[in-house]
C-alpha cells in the first residue's frame, strides 16, 4: 500500500482480508453491501479483458473490489468532485493507478473520453430513489445525489451503458426490486436483455430488498436464469456466513 | 365424500389432511407440486367473493385445492374431454358441485359461458413449453397438450385472463423462470401488471425452476414485491417442511 493524505472526516476501511483498502467518510459517502454484492455478482467473461466502466462509482468501491477480476482497464465515472477525489486517492493507496482510472464527469459526457461501442462490461450501483418533489431526499447533498435520481436516473444509466457497450457486451446492475418492472422496461428499451437475475433477501421469510441483474446488449430474450437466493442477515441482525464469505473471500 | 365411478387406470389421491380427494391417472394426467404452490400463492381479496376461473384446469386440482378460499363460484375450463370428466367426477366426490363448475371447452370459447369483464380472479397453470417443430413433445397426447403450447400458449392465456377480468381483478399464474421475460411481455401487452412474484428453487444453492406471479388488470407499474424464496427439496430429494406445510395445512 502507498500512504495517502486523509481529510479529518475520512477513515480507511478494508475488505478481502485487508487486501483492499478504501477511503470512506460518513459525512460524504460510504459504500454499502450492495456494492460488494454487485462486484461479486459480476461474472466477467474472457478473464475480464477489455474495458470495464463503472457508472456512478462514488468512492471507487466497485473498481477496487473488481480489480482482481479484470485483466484490462477499469474506468470509474463520478459526477461529484469530492467523491471522485476520494476514489482517486484510494486507487493510489492500493497501487492500482495503472489499472483503474477515475473520471470526474457527468455520465452524459463519458463519450468525451470513451468511444461508443468500445466497452466489454459496464457495472452500476445507481441512485435507487426517484427524485420527485415529494420524495424524502437526504439533506446532505452528497448522499442525496448518490441515492436519488437527481443527476442520473434509470433511463440515463441504461442508455449510457447501452451506448458504451459493444454488441454482446455485459451490463451488471444492482437496484431495488420494487422498481423491477421499470428496470426491465428501461433495459429492454435499450436492447439490454436480462440474462441472469439474483434476488437478495434481508432475512429468512422476508421480501427481497435488492436485485442483481446481468443483461447482454442485443442478447436473446429466452433462457433467463434466476440464481439461488442470497439471504444477508441472521435474525439477530448479524451477517450470515455467505455474506462474510463474499466480504472476505474475493468470492 | 360421495362415491364415484373410477376407470381402471385411475386412483384417488388426497390432500390437506385428506380433506380433498382427487382422481388421478398416470396414463392421462396427475397434478404437480406447481398446482399446489399456485393454489397456496393465490391470495384472494374480499374473502374470494365473485367468480374465479381456472384456465386449463386439467383434472380440476386447482379448483379443488382453492375451494376453501372462495366464497363465490369457481369455473374450471379444460379442453380435453377425458380430463374434464375426471375433474367433474372429483368435484362430485368432494360434494362441491354447487361451488365448482367444470366446462369442457377451448378457452377461446369461454366467452360463450362468461361475460368479458365479469370475473374477480383468474388462475392458470398453463403449458410451459413452446410447441415448436423441434421441441420434444410427450408421445402421450394428454400430457403433450397439458405441457406444450399446442392448444393454448402464453399469449392466449394472458389475453383470455385479461378479457375475463374486471378492471382491478387479479391473475395468478405459475410458469417457468426461463420464460420470465416473455411472460412479463405477454402480461404487459394485456395490461396485466405484475404485483407479487415468488421464485421457487428446487434445492439450496440451485437456480429457480418455478415462478409464481400475481398481476392486476390495469394495476400500477411501481411497487413490485418479490416474496421470500420457497425451496422445495432437501439434499436427499425429500420435500422440505415448508412444502409439507402447504400440502397438509391448507396454508
Amino acid at each position: 500500500m502507498t500512504p495517502v493524505q486523509l481529510r479529518p472526516d475520512e477513515r480507511i476501511d478494508m475488505l478481502y482480508r485487508d487486501e483492499v483498502q478504501i477511503i470512506q467518510s460518513q459525512q460524504v459517502f460510504s459504500f454499502s453491501l450492495d456494492a460488494v454484492l454487485l462486484a461479486h455478482f459480476a461474472n466477467l467473461r474472457n478473464g475480464g479483458r477489455g474495458t470495464l466502466v463503472d457508472l456512478g462509482t462514488g468512492n471507487g468501491a466497485i473498481p477496487l473490489f473488481m480489480a482482481h477480476k479484470v485483466t484490462g482497464q477499469i474506468i470509474g465515472v463520478e459526477i461529484q468532485a469530492r467523491l471522485a477525489d476520494m476514489a482517486q486517492r484510494s486507487v493510489a493507496m492500493n497501487e492500482l493507478t495503472e489499472k483503474i482510472e477515475i473520471i470526474n464527469s457527468d455520465m452524459r459526457d463519458v463519450f468525451d473520453y470513451l468511444k461508443p461501442g468500445s466497452v466489454e462490461n459496464v457495472v452500476s450501483n445507481p441512485p435507487y430513489f426517484e427524485a420527485t418533489e415529494k420524495s424524502h431526499k437526504n439533506p446532505n447533498q452528497y448522499y442525496a445525489i448518490a441515492r436519488h435520481e437527481i443527476k442520473a436516473d434509470l433511463n440515463l444509466v441504461t442508455y449510457t451503458a447501452k451506448k458504451l457497450l459493444k454488441s454482446g457486451g455485459h451490463f451488471f446492475m444492482v437496484h431495488r426490486p420494487d422498481r423491477l418492472f421499470e428496470i426491465l422496461d428501461a433495459l429492454r428499451a435499450n436492447n439490454l436483455i436480462p440474462k441472469r437475475i439474483q434476488f437478495v433477501y434481508p432475512k429468512v421469510g422476508r421480501e427481497a430488498n435488492v436485485v442483481l441483474i446481468e443483461a447482454i446488449k442485443n442478447g436473446r430474450l429466452t433462457g433467463a436464469q434466476i440464481l439461488p437466493p442470497i439471504i444477508t442477515h441472521n435474525e439477530d441482525d448479524t451477517y450470515r456466513d455467505e455474506v462474510w464469505d463474499i466480504y472476505e473471500g474475493r468470492a
